[in-house]
């Protein structure tokens, strides 16, 4: 069972340092968490993803769901199993897939999977759940609070999701109230499904109510009364920096401070800086994989683009003092080298040095919440 | 310099076992040797290459030379330096590149580099050499014996390859001699500008002749009057594997037995196991990454595809007694699932199966080839 346990709160700010105890090992918070969507993270394996030392993967039940479907990968022993994986897994419920295919609002993680007819793919949506056609093939899914909740018992991902609907961006206050109302019973349906048969995985609810404060106040009170093993924050986050921090900073205080709390969706690292004082516990994104493979590698002086012409005769690593398998064996130039002859390795080289960068980033920032730094 | 060995001569062919010493360590004979062409196995960096076994690695002149230049790779400390890699390389001379634009004989290492327009980018045949435009920029090319050398000084291989014709396969008696005899005056001066600057590298000849045996006599009679540190055969080897058989038994007792050979281009298994007791040395083919690349795992019962149905639902490694790092970390269900996913992790853990497979299958030759088997 997920135990989370606060070593240090910082005098200086919301921010703590904690540690969260899964079945498969220890989360170390503040953390970055990183998108496997197909059970890979894209471009490494998991023996290389472990050596990165990335504590813990997102994959998307959604896409597990279509290809290879749950019940292989229960068959073969569940996720960890099925992709050598020893350490902790979080899915997520397919709500966020299945409605931005509905609602058009189209997620990041679909946007390079060609899914730009896929209006048509969401056949119905009502109080039971939503309808919906694969892209693959054509065949049919429903996906409910129960339906969600056995797919990632199938999986058995230590932290898992509660079903719930993602609201269009432009909304009316009016639909986004019946939207709210709706995924919170959809929430509780989620979690008698999952109190049913625990399966040692914990469950995060996720607080909805977009960029509505009140409402946001409603979802933290409707569902901290329930037994949630923590608390992401989902839904619409504003159009910038500045609402995304009056929505977090209002809503992270009606959070119970003794369970942990993930941000869904967000980990660039301005988000990153801007949430660790506030009090963010988790935080997951593509972005630091998806940067690399599209040529940016994060640096302690921010964002180096690989490709550019400088790098074709700098004979250094991407950073001198990074201890990432990358810089530990390539020059610049020659990551650029393979850029531009568009060979595979480029994007695992890159995509080590990202993931890994991350995971030190997150070590600073634990190191200096210990510190009262921040 | 090279030193050559010979550990074991068969009884039952004229196939031996053998050792080739380098700047940067011993290649055992037989052996298979990997292409990189930009300076990286697909799909891999360095130091999996390494911890797979791989004792020879062949990169391609004419792609280096275009990008990143081999300029560059000189200042960079030679190609070892660039690539990080310790174990021994060899480079060709881009001949056979820039002769397949010009014939439009389509090399396979360009058949997916989209060079379907090449037909106008060799401008100039002539004794001299090759004047053609490069394809990723339009900038102009000057390969000549003398130019490919030191293009392939700047690189700094093990082994290197002199500047040679390859005809066009459809070719009449009368100009096949003319190109052998050019390529023999363009070999010769390679070999000239090569032992200006020996620079720790040795020069294996081509051997050619295209399906004339007595021309490849004459081609073997040529050349090893030179002061050549190995020969590789090239040119036109037949349509068939039987036509194959034909020249390579024809040309190989003609060569040196005290000094290495080398088979270009081909080295699928079939290959292998005709030319092996022919007493060939190495093998270069891009076949078993690519096979990789499109599904395909080698396996002592005969390729997989790995993307087949009855693979989805099998939760056992490609191959249950191979130790290479893919079958120790996934199930066949697994790489089934992330080539269906289309993800890069799919085309790395596929190539580093079926480049390990070739290290086992190349050691087991030499294993039966020590015990008189073959």
């Amino acid at each position: 069972m997920l135990k989370f346990e606060v070593l240090h709160q910082s005098k200086k700010s919301t921010a703590r340092v904690g540690r969260i105890h899964t079945p498969h090992g220890i989360i170390d918070t503040p953390n970055f968490v990183a998108v496997g969507t197909n059970g890979t993270i894209k471009a490494l394996d998991s023996a290389t993803v472990t050596e990165i030392g990335l504590q813990l993967m997102f994959c998307n039940t959604y896409h597990l769901l279509l290809q290879p479907g749950t019940k292989i990968i229960k068959e073969a022993g569940g996720l960890h199993d099925f992709i050598n994986r020893k350490l902790p897994i979080i899915t997520d419920s397919g709500g966020f897939q299945v409605f931005s295919l509905a609602y058009g609002s189209v997620a990041d993680e679909l946007k390079s999977r060609g899914t730009k007819n896929s209006g048509n793919l969401v056949q119905k949506i009502n109080e039971e759940g939503v309808l919906f056609r694969s892209y693959r093939d054509g065949s049919k899914f429903l996906l409910t609070p129960e339906t969600s909740i056995q797919a990632q018992k199938d999986l058995g991902a230590d932290i898992i999701i509660p079903f719930d609907e993602l609201p269009p961006y432009h909304i009316k206050e009016d639909s986004l109230k019946l939207s709210l109302a709706r995924t919170h019973r959809w929430e509780k349906r989620s979690l008698d499904a999952h109190l049913k048969n625990r399966n040692d995985q914990a469950m995060y609810a996720v607080v909805h109510g977009g960029i509505n404060l009140d409402m946001r106040k409603e979802s933290c009170e409707t569902l901290t009364k329930l037994d949630f093993d923590g608390y992401a924050i989902g839904g619409s986050m504003g159009k910038n920096k500045d609402e995304m921090y009056s929505i977090l900073s209002h809503t992270l205080p009606l959070l119970p401070k003794e369970k942990p709390n993930h941000l869904l969706g967000i980990g660039d690292l301005d988000s990153i800086d801007a949430g660790i004082p506030l009090g963010i516990d988790t935080f997951d994104s593509s972005y630091p994989t998806r940067a690399a493979r599209h040529g940016v590698a994060l640096t302690w002086n921010g964002p180096l683009k690989l490709t550019q012409a400088s790098c074709a005769t700098t004979f250094s690593p991407i950073d001198k003092n990074c201890t990432c398998p990358t810089c530990k064996q390539c020059n610049l130039a020659y990551i650029h080298h393979l850029f531009k002859a568009k060979e595979l390795s480029a994007l695992s080289l890159a995509t080590i040095h990202n993931l890994h960068f991350m995971v030190e980033y997150m070590a600073d920032i634990r190191e200096k919440i210990t510190q009262d730094l921040i």
